[in-house]
């Protein structure tokens, strides 16, 4: 199995390497290739791309916390929605917008549990289905505390 | 007849279950296949792949309350438009927003009560069309009471 | 010529009976399909199936008054559009949005004038272009009183 | 060299004989092609069939002050951005929206205006690019005055 | 190794002058193909047309201050995601607001910096990916100074 990973420079914390170390740390047949772009909207394709030869990408962005950077990210993934439902593999957004946490340790912090529960929810989707199944409607979250169900 | 059902494990609710036990209580020619995937964004790909297999799709999803979430329903939501338009064939979608309702029952009952009529509604598509046809312009609602006729 | 009309059963109004009416009072030689799916967002999928055995299709929705309803109009649209363009046929969308008269005898007025308008409108477009051209920057309406030229 | 113009009957000014006039006092050897359609959001599917025969279309379009009339506006650019994608070739979109000026007449003035100025950049992408490339940069506008360089 | 860029006669700044610059006192195997077009929204089909021969497009916009052109910038950037998509190949997008700073001569210090680090940007991800993939998450900025790492 292999998971493209993308992101960005323009990210101010590494989140590829939380993932890769996530996946690498647990599956030692699941072979990762990275591609680095300037921005957010350059994921759509460079996901593509590794879509390619992956079976499944990781799309890695953390947009800033102005107005137009909101309507970056909604452009990124309109993007990355178009690029998965074309080539008909998942990629999963792994989105940090910079104002989800006032302190920056708190914000590092979200970036690491987000990069690593997705990363595993990638595994899970091409090689392990039935760990998704069995958590259908649990209210799962990722960069934060489980919701839990609702009643 | 196959009905393709995808859900999320971020919902907080087992939707799926009640749309399963509202077609297989009723109609015993109906087959289903249940795909769960962690997010709504993730239910295009999800629903594309069961539609090669299936005649209707059904995408379950549960919007929390930020304005992220929202976002992120109507990339879903586009996303899903766009996989149904290009296999050419329905995805039911049955979104519940965390605000619908703010009692935790009474929102718990809303998406029963969406998921069981929505899974009538996906085989009455294939099967019945002759059942939506005379109820065209009734004002029918799912989750909530129906409307009825405007006068 | 044939015509295809797709309408929903959320809608609280019949207005494909109109269309109907003020077509075949007029033009002997139209036929009419009808399909009816369950909500808007289920039209550009039946519209792009009829489009397949008709010259021109109409899609029929009425939008309800919160701000989740005009998203989904909003969504509903863009599958209409994205639906036309890859059948490379018109679909006129005759939607009425429950807040654009408070009045229901009103609003069911306008759901009328409406739908037989673009009735009209939908079989000049291929039988009768000149009726169009000749009306280029008129400033017409359908639902209420024409705008008329600007000056 | 075919120049495709769609507009509407919605249209409270008739922009296309603006245009018409502009080219053809100039250019002996601009053949115009028109189309009418009712409302904005029928352009993009008649922009997409005259480009089959055209080397450049136009889309001329009124939208009017309401929200409403906004929502459908941005559709309908969305849906005349997915045509000219499609067939690779120029869609220039001619709107003049109805709260641009207050005073009908000024509101008629920057029709003609930008009608006639869109005409000859028509022609120039298609048969005198080094026009354009000329004024890069240099804050042209259609429908008012020119901004100019910024310093 | 070709580069292609498309800038508008609309934007007040001709920014690809320095775009140009950067890479030609840089990088002597580098050619670059400009067209320019009316206004952002013709951006699209241009990058289209020019990535047939280039490895790499640029589509240099500079939106005005008016809600209109943040409305326009969101449509042009709609388009040149889908066209890049389609081209399975990068545009980059260069886009200076208006009013991202009130003094004239800062803006126009903003246009410089933007389009000379994103041709660098460009030539990076065809020619040196090496350099985009050891800057990943270091926080890069384009227009301005680099925000860094979170922590």
């Amino acid at each position: 199995m292999i998971v493209g990973m993308a992101d960005t420079t323009f990210a101010r914390v590494d989140m590829v390497s939380f993932a890769k170390d996530e996946i690498q740390s647990r599956f030692s047949d699941v072979e990762i290739i990275q591609t680095t772009v300037p921005g957010m909207k350059d994921l759509p394709v460079a996901c593509k791309k590794l879509l390619k030869k992956c079976d499944i990408c990781m799309a890695f962005g953390m947009p800033g916390k102005e107005l137009i950077d909101k309507q970056c990210a909604h452009e990124a993934s309109a993007g990355i929605m178009q690029a998965q439902i074309m080539e008909e593999k998942h990629i999963i957004e792994v989105f940090v917008h910079e104002d989800e946490a006032e302190d920056p340790k708190e914000l590092h912090k979200m970036c690491e549990n987000r990069a690593r529960k997705h990363a595993l929810n990638a595994v899970y989707l091409i090689k392990k289905p039935e760990v998704l199944a069995k958590n259908a409607g649990k209210g799962l979250r990722q960069g934060k505390e489980n919701a839990g169900p609702l009643i």
